[in-house]
């Protein structure tokens, strides 16, 4: 077994690729994960932002968790519909493009894209946060940690994860567990002692002396749109409806009621018991941090086992969930480059069967946010959201136009839904974007528009090149005449004899040239050349190959190398210039220390730079102790 | 003018160089600095080890140096027989290899390019060193101005810096002049003042606390060791002679003699200065650090102008010192490349007909051991020394040998001469070995032995591939059959014609080798191969090209085609197999992000993996705003 085998597993045939067949209990692991790992994140976001009110912001929390959840239930209804009309898969570029046209769809695209790298790098930094919370002494190595996460994941990606199986439905019900146990006994706690319970374990209270008296519009503004990132991740199911058994429809749309109905559970349980806990979020990145849901879980139950499991299987939820992006960016990618969008290597299977070139962008786009922020959530918080919402937004609006096209007796009850959610969701896009602008939405916007403008660059390219290159005609093979061929030489050995050969097999008219620089040990070929090339050719009836000596005052080899195949092509515009390049092949890659390259360098020249005309012949002579051939 | 001619200048003509003239004035600079520039260090490198004796240690550096002074002098007299004997330049190499053989040769040569890497690093170390002295604030940005200086004179030697002229004379005579000045006057007070005179700047004093009570025959052998680097650059006038007016190896003894004075006289004040006011080492690297040129400079003078004015010659002159090795280092590297101990790219010079290749090696091996000893020169002398006096000893015993041979009525004395000298130098050597060993000795022995290693293993691997590849029979063209030829084919259109065609030119067998992948939008061509290639083919009355399709399972692409290639030609071992891969060639770099490589990779594979009878035939499809010709 070779090490690449044992690293990375057997090679898989093209036909060896499983179809999962999943129902709504293995669905919400599977295309729930990255939904219900945001309310981890997404409240803490939005008290993040109410800091500088001290306790005052805890006025704040329950309403703007409401909105979130309201606004949520829009998504979760317009969302329904979509899983309805595409069975097949409607993710938001489909939708778009098939209804808005191709820009809408390549702006949703852009901002799924966008959306994915993002959801890597905050799933992770947010996980490693939780970590950090449960460990404080692992604070300092926060980026680190979030590199090997990510490492981890593009490895066990690039191996070809499966996303089913214990994996993820362990963690995921765990998460949904513990979190429902925290939250119920927290809320039985809070009736039971008149709504101020007292906490297990205090929550951390240096942060809560108010800065501010009161909050401004803009302020909950801010906190609402950090909010809402706890949305991001509910567009899943309505890409995998395929991926359901059958009426998968129908187990679809259960599977997306079990997933928003648990993320509202969450929202609104963590709401509640930050009020009545008076939990305050604690400064990121500082000494003291400590994450929302590990204050709220070890106030509401202590720091107990039960505290490291609950953190555990948050912890775990959160890493997996970047793994969503691992799925779809890649197999997103696939369709923008079938549909030439992106470059052709999206297209092609890895070892594994997964899509390897994808994989590796997406790791590397995350770990460039993930340096750039050092690993800390809060500060992607800002970026977060805008593409997520972008997607929902142009979805939603490629559902108005198909409903409209459709028409039908139903469709004006539909498009009424899928309007509201257009709106809901454009709205809502407007106050992340205006509010979150100047701290990083304006990084998200440029990143969705170099993306679109991608995309459509590489397009217009790739019809550029089909238009030149395109053709349904059939060969046309009017005789050509035999081509012009320049073999350069440097000595005369069994090399150069070998290149000569060839040369003399291609055409009658051989020029040899030899150039000459500084290099002491190399002789003039003319004197010897009619006893060692004319005479044999002449006697064997060939036309014997001309030798052109120029001698390169400025130790130049390939300008006048490259000008004397210019001159003999311009001489002869009708035929091809074949230029036949001798090459010795050695056994160890280190040989090719002592050489100066010059074939290689000489090939990739005559490519760029040759011409028109030109054909490049490649003769290698194999030293005895060269390798095998394959 | 091109950014690149700004920067290095002007191209020059191979028949531009200059043949320097010089005669003793200007053979001081040129050919003494590397010499001169030791009294700066050598001194120092032994007072560094006497610390630990305090005050104490001064009563050994007046012994000390004039037991250096004393093997300069027999250096000295015997370099000035082989200047008269090798008038066309003696350096080491050459003597070694002429009178001893090859292997002595290139110990030789291993020593003296180990010691021309350390002197530039010694060099530019010491300089700024001396710089620091002066400007105590930018110690801790040692090494930044080492590797900065090391990059300018990287510069200056790549554009062709000329070694004569005011550059390098206005410092050396500064450096003369100030230092025999500071001496004059420091012996005049010395004399006036009873033998204890009175410093104007006091030294530093802190270190001199003596921590051990007597010098053991040890530590004395150590510091010897360490003095002796203030030889280091002797044996350039040997190596120089042709370079000096008719007649040359006069001029060049009175050269000899003019720089061994100077460098003695320098030797044999500081010694005594340091002496007289009770001058000792400072720490090297640490705070308070001060050299002891500086430290001897501000007591006899004071820290006025004067100071100032000799401290700069002297910083110009170590800076400048580095400058012999990159003029010398390059020079003997071609030498050996000449004789095939070092790769090819050695012999050539680069645009402005310095040898790049050297320079830019040498460059880079100083730079390793200036980071790997911070800048410090203390840590580097350990190194130093082992080279030169290995050169010295293997010239002076080749030395010996040459008398020998040659006979005659005077070279008994002249051979007695030259033996003295490799005596005392081999036993300096044994010295320098033992008491630096640990030190770093040990790291010099070890690079002269892979220096060596290197030679022969490069000579070896040239004298197989020669043996492989040299000939002098004329060329065999007893008629070979045609080849086959194999065109990778992916889908129908003009690239792929303008493939084909040329594969029609070559010969009439020729295979069409389609591998499917798991791109949905490649199509098997079987059907419609008749009507596009195989009836355009026989209207012409041409063997239409056959073509294979092959369905590769694990969505490889090389494979399949190596292995097809390699079955046509084990199928026919007597004919060469084509393979002729076309390209597109666009016209901005970037667009090649786009596309998979398929071409490039797939010529690299032929080349090495193809086998024997493989030719490699690369056509070019350029689209209509590629490039133009050269």
């Amino acid at each position: 077994m070779s090490l690449t085998a044992l690293l990375f597993g057997r090679r898989l045939a093209s036909d060896e690729e499983e179809k999962e067949q999943i129902g709504p209990f293995s669905g919400v692991p599977v295309l729930g994960l990255d939904a219900l790992a945001s309310a981890s994140y997404g409240p803490e976001a939005a008290l993040t932002v109410l800091i500088p009110l001290g306790a005052l912001g805890l006025r704040y929390i329950v309403p703007l968790s409401a909105l979130v959840i309201a606004l949520l239930t829009i998504v979760y209804v317009s969302y329904r519909q979509t899983i309805v009309a595409y069975p097949n898969g409607g993710g938001s570029y489909i939708v778009a493009k098939e209804n808005l046209g191709t820009t809408a769809g390549l702006i949703a695209a852009a901002a799924l894209l966008i959306d994915y790298v993002l959801n890597v790098a905050v799933a992770v930094s947010a996980g490693v946060g939780a970590l950090v919370s449960a460990v404080p002494s692992l604070l300092p190595h926060t980026l680190g940690l979030c590199l090997a996460v990510l490492i981890l994941l593009t490895a066990a990606n690039l191996r070809g994860l499966r996303t089913a199986g214990l994996v993820f439905m362990a963690p995921t019900y765990a998460f949904l567990g513990c979190l429902f146990a925290v939250i119920a006994i927290g809320i039985g706690k809070t009736l039971l002692q008149g709504g101020h319970p007292t906490p297990v374990v205090a929550p951390p209270s240096g942060h809560a002396e108010a800065s501010l008296g009161t909050a401004s519009l803009w302020l909950l503004c801010h906190a609402f749109a950090s909010g809402c990132t706890a949305m991001t991740g509910v567009e899943a199911v309505s890409n995998g409806v395929p991926a359901f058994r059958k009426p998968s429809s129908l187990q679809a749309r259960r599977t997306l009621s079990y997933i928003v109905g648990s993320l509202g559970v969450l929202l609104a349980g963590i709401a509640l018991l930050t009020r009545s806990y008076g939990i305050t979020a604690t400064e990121p990145g500082q000494t003291g941090y400590e994450s929302i849901l590990s204050q709220v879980v070890s106030a509401v139950v202590g720091r107990g086992p039960f505290y490291y499991a609950t953190l555990s299987a948050v912890v775990a939820v959160l890493l997996l969930s970047a793994n969503t992006s691992f799925a779809d960016f890649p197999r997103l990618c696939q369709l923008l480059a079938i549909d030439r969008f992106l470059p052709e290597p999206f297209i092609h299977r890895g070892r594994r069967l997964a899509f390897s070139y994808g994989i590796g962008v997406l790791a590397g786009l995350s770990a460039i946010l993930l340096v750039a922020f050092q690993g800390i959530t809060d500060s992607l918080i800002p970026l977060f959201a805008v593409g997520a919402f972008l997607a929902f937004t142009m979805s939603q609006s490629g559902m108005v136009a198909h409903w409209r096209r459709v028409g039908g007796k139903r469709s004006g009850l539909h498009l009424a839904i899928n309007a509201t959610g257009a709106t809901a969701t454009a709205a809502t896009l407007v106050v992340i974007i205006v509010s979150k602008f100047t701290e990083g939405a304006w990084i998200s916007s440029l990143l969705v528009l170099t993306a679109f403008l991608t995309f459509r660059g590489v397009r217009r390219h790739y019809d550029r090149l089909d238009a030149e290159v395109r053709t349904h005609e059939p060969l046309d093979l009017s005789p050509p005449p035999p081509p012009l061929v320049v073999v350069p030489v440097r000595r005369w050995d069994l090399v150069t004899q070998n290149g000569l050969r060839f040369a003399l097999q291609l055409s009658p008219d051989v020029y040899a040239l030899q150039v000459l620089l500084d290099d002491p040990r190399v002789e003039d070929l003319s004197r010897e050349w009619p006893a060692l090339v004319e005479e044999p050719a002449k006697q064997k009836g060939l036309t014997p190959p001309r030798l052109v000596v120029v001698r390169s005052r400025y130790r130049r080899l390939f300008r006048p190398l490259l000008r004397f195949v210019a001159t003999v092509a311009r001489a002869h515009p009708d035929r091809k210039v074949a230029v036949v390049v001798p090459e010795v092949v050695e056994s160890r890659w280190y040989h090719y220390l002592l050489h100066n390259h010059t074939a290689t360098i000489l090939k990739w020249l005559l490519l760029f730079r040759g011409g028109k005309g030109v054909v490049i012949v490649n003769t290698p002579f194999y030293l005895h102790d060269a390798p095998k051939a394959a």
